[in-house]
């Protein structure tokens, strides 16, 4: 028998609304037969689109949160007083039942973050990383931890987001020894700011990571590193930045199209399109938790649930090794 | 008469030797007529160069200074004991002389920078900043204002940052009020790390600030501010990030005509070389000292040259109006 993957979808907390996630994940439901969801939410709202969309009901099960996480909650305030809420609710079912492999959720960062550490960390209770993965020029993905959570971090902080990222890059990818960057504003060891130098000798002394030295921004994607750690401030600039000047190009290229009627300018536009379309990849992994949770930005789509998705099912592939090296470390 | 200009040119401290500096000034001496420059370096080697350029000797002089500041080179030593270098008797001179313009230097900023605050700050002695001029998407340019230069900042020095880009933009491009944007991890006020939190209210408090609000990375190019202050750690990871982004993409579009033989593909490919390739754009410019100071990269070469020797003349064009604009402020 096939071994179904279970996800959890919170469907509040996005700009889009439950109507468009759920019509990505019935998109997933139709590419993968492995695939069953829980869909978190309002009851009503669920069935009613669910029928529109003629998902089988033995694809899903509905888990009643009809109230939802907001942009506007704070996480102190949330996590006591919202603990029904879609994603929070969502986090707590994940942790306590075993068929469940993961969440995707594109609400609250805030919220998130501790919510996952208060239902799926367990006794250690270390602060997660966000981590995002992003095509390398080389082929393979980079692991840019921390894409955005944590703003201000200190060097302990960074020193935890390598070890994190290291292990679980030789856990989803089977490398070895993850080769460790350090972003910063020039490859030589004396570049940095505060937080980069006082951090750049203790990763280069740690035996568990394998610090291949400062990397600058030019080269964040090039391949040079497997896992390139910098404060949430920095990998935000990092994520944004790259989007920003993809989307630019991109609407460049288009607009060429359009003005010569190209076939050759679409088609590369079309290309382009599948490598550089960074809001459609998969979002942001919380690493340092029991189980994947993955956040999709607020304004994620149909498109972003089906390739996170993916992303999920991926790794539940990957679950034997990923035990088998989580004993290990 | 024509009115010339005359330029300074630190033909040392880059990566590629005085040769190919010297065949950027020469080409842009064959575009401008009304441009001269001063070599600043080995009078042997600039005038052999000269010779094989066949650079017409009344189109320049020769400083004699033919040590070099290198990567290596600390501030404080250099500042003391290589007074003579290319670059520091450069500026010394060009602080001395009336009939100088500006200068153009591609060695260590480390250097540059204090070189710049004693030679060509007056009374004033502030720390300068450095800005880029990057092309914004809705045409015209943003500043972005710390590009690298002061890597660790206070709010201080931001909000000074801040009304140097503020003054620059005024006086370059007859913008009467120019809007100030704040880099950040989000638009929202409440977004951004210690630093950007901190000086946030500062810039909205500043009677001559038209401050709107914080930016996100991938509007930083957006023409939504025409300065962006951040400090230079960020600034840095801004530019890198858009070039190493930018040049990945145009490498897929030129593999792309290459493997289809698609002379569209070509075509856009130069089309799109022309406004993204950032290593050609002009360098840095020093904001804050009385005359100016461009910054080309360690690695610029001829092209960079010519692109900056044009920055200068389009800054010397406006001279009429940045001196009478600058007894306003």
């Amino acid at each position: 028998m096939m071994q179904t993957v279970k996800i959890v979808l919170d469907t509040l907390g996005g700009d889009k609304g439950p109507a468009e996630l759920l019509k990505g994940a019935a998109e997933a439901l139709r590419c993968h037969p492995e695939l069953s969801f829980v869909f978190s939410g309002d009851p009503v709202l669920i069935r009613e689109q669910a029928g529109e969309l003629t998902i089988p009901s033995e694809r899903f099960e509905i888990l009643e949160a009809p109230v939802a996480v907001t942009q506007f909650d704070h996480a102190a305030d949330a996590l006591f007083q919202k603990t029904e809420s879609s994603m929070l609710k969502g986090l707590r079912t994940l942790g306590e039942r075993e068929d469940l492999f993961g969440i995707i959720s594109c609400g609250n960062t805030g919220v998130l973050l501790p919510g996952a550490v208060r239902y799926l960390s367990g006794a250690k209770r270390v602060r997660p990383a966000m981590a995002a993965l992003l095509p390398a020029e080389t082929g393979g993905f980079v692991c840019l931890v921390d894409a955005g959570a944590t703003i201000d971090c200190s060097k302990d902080l960074l020193l935890h987001f390598a070890h994190l990222g290291s292990s679980f890059m030789a856990r989803m990818y089977g490398i070895e020894r993850p080769r460790v960057g350090l972003l910063s504003n020039g490859a030589e060891p004396t570049k940095g700011n505060a937080l980069v130098k006082e951090t750049h000798p203790a990763l280069a002394e740690d035996p568990e990571i394998c610090f291949v030295g400062n990397i600058e921004g030019s080269r964040a994607l090039s391949g040079d590193c497997d896992v390139l750690v910098c404060d949430g401030f920095a990998g935000n600039q990092v994520l944004k930045v790259t989007e920003g000047t993809a989307r630019r190009i991109l609407t460049d290229i288009a607009r060429y199209a359009k003005k010569t009627g190209s076939s050759d300018a679409l088609d590369l536009f079309r290309h382009l399109m599948g490598v550089y379309d960074i809001s459609s990849l998969g979002g942001g992994i919380l690493l340092g938790v029991e189980k994947p949770v993955l956040k999709a930005r607020g304004d994620a789509g149909a498109q972003a649930v089906i390739s996170i998705s993916q992303m999920l099912l991926n790794m539940a592939q990957n679950k034997a090794v990923f035990d088998a090296a989580q004993n290990q470390i």
